[in-house]
């Protein structure tokens, strides 16, 4: 199994899947279906859809089957993004080379489309007994992203980033930021399938390999933001420093945290069947490989 | 049956449910749920739940069991008003007596706190099968709660109020900014009872009711906006035709204005169970008795 190759085939699937939902919309100017478009469009890596995709793998559901699902994950991951720009929020112009949301259609707008982009994505996720998952298993993924999207998931972690950026943290309390801010939502990419499935075992072993794929996640931006090189990241580094951002390299030192970085990548796997596990840990070593 | 009665029960019901789900978020200090919690308990007439509650009731369900979707339509509503009073959109500082909340939080927290309402509404919403409900009613209601809440509703209503705000609009135009603002809500909140309950046949009836009542409502607002008194109402009256805004009154003089409302009034009723409408009906004619 080569991952890269896996990862190509499934990028090239999910977004043929965004741009029929989006060109479903039939967005007209002015409309905050063109200003979602836009920052849905916006590209990136498309991981978490890839994480669903993955996992509804290795449950052995046909990923044609959870589209909504993948949809829906990235849907909620860009209202976020949107929502994160904002002047009042991190206040950044640029985002993935091109102008933020509300640089382009104002802030009234980027506000109103991260919130219908939020509001979108669970209007896929409580359609998908329609690709004939049990209303019972599509009840309890819907539940699953409510909970980590919300104040005890990412709106969470974004509070506690602008309240933390310039305190001393402990690791626990970095760690917990990191969980809010990134891991939950990975925990509900990887266990919606198996919810879907209604195999409540299985969602559980997958749900804690996305915790920890997405604390090494970010810890590998940690990382890259010392050591990475900016050219080839796409963005600037050395930024966190600046900033008095509490970090692991900075908390733990470059080698605490590439040991604690080895942890999670080992933890994440534990429980997972080896014999369906490649493109999982496929992924998971391409995540990380970059600070090797 | 005395209609007043009946709703200051069901409100005391209300806000004792309210009360309940607040007190569970264990709200600390500088975290997005003590934001959260200053908007919802801000006060308000609690419509929206009145209308599940009165719902439920029609169809013959225990209103105790419908209590989490009646919450979740007065936080998705509570959402809509932080958001709606941003300096980036309408850019109120007081609602109902009180500094909105980006006066008391800043902007960053009001953005959050909004964020999190809109989506505790789906986590709750999503967890009804708890309450007795097949799966399937409890995927019909969530959909519908999300389709209502979203690009194809309350999200549109306000993109097309903040473009709409100093132009002339036909009759036709206001109606549908109307519907999306106010009606696909109130459609939602009268057949989320149905939908629990697997009555697709109610649900179509009930919905209808709440188009015609929420359309009438917003008509009411526009009428004592030009004839009712600032002290009764609690907020300033002129206002619209100081903004040049697009009224009913303005369009159809408020003869025709009076004969429109009388037909929603009409309209609402129709295919009703006069023997089990008696409370709808109450509601109704309380909401729009006070332009008589």
């Amino acid at each position: 199994m080569d991952v890269q190759q896996w990862m190509n085939r499934a990028r090239q699937q999910i977004e043929s899947w965004i741009q029929q939902s989006v060109e479903s919309w039939q967005a007209a100017s002015g409309s905050v279906e063109e200003a979602m478009a836009y920052s849905v469009n916006a590209g990136g890596k498309r991981l978490r859809p890839q994480l669903v995709v993955a996992a509804s793998e290795y449950v052995g559901i046909d990923p044609e089957r959870v589209r909504d699902a993948a949809v829906a994950v990235e849907y909620l991951h860009t209202y976020s993004l949107i929502h994160d720009d904002l002047p009042a929020m991190d206040n950044d112009d640029m985002r993935r080379g091109r102008p933020t949301s509300h640089k382009v259609f104002g802030e009234a707008m980027a506000i109103l489309a991260g919130d219908a982009l939020l509001t979108e994505a669970f209007v896929l996720m409580s359609r998908l007994d329609a690709a004939g998952f049990s209303p019972w298993g599509v009840v309890r993924a819907t539940n699953q992203l409510a909970k980590a999207a919300g104040r005890q998931g990412l709106v969470r972690g974004q509070v506690q980033d602008l309240a933390g950026e310039h305190q001393e943290l402990s690791v626990e309390a970095l760690s917990d930021i990191h969980r809010n801010k990134t891991a939950v939502l990975f925990e509900a990419c990887l266990s919606i399938p198996a919810l879907l499935a209604e195999d409540e075992g299985q969602a559980k072993v997958l749900s804690r390999f996305g915790r920890h794929f997405g604390l090494a996640f970010q810890m590998v931006d940690d990382i890259l933001n010392v050591v990475g090189d900016a050219r080839q990241l796409g963005k600037a580094t050395g930024t966190d420093a600046g900033l008095g951002k509490a970090t692991y390299p900075r908390l733990l030192g470059m080698e605490g945290a590439r040991q604690l970085l080895g942890d999670h990548v080992r933890d994440a796997k534990h429980g997972l069947d080896p014999n369906k596990a490649q493109v999982l840990e496929g992924l998971l070593t391409f995540a990380v490989e970059r600070t090797w």
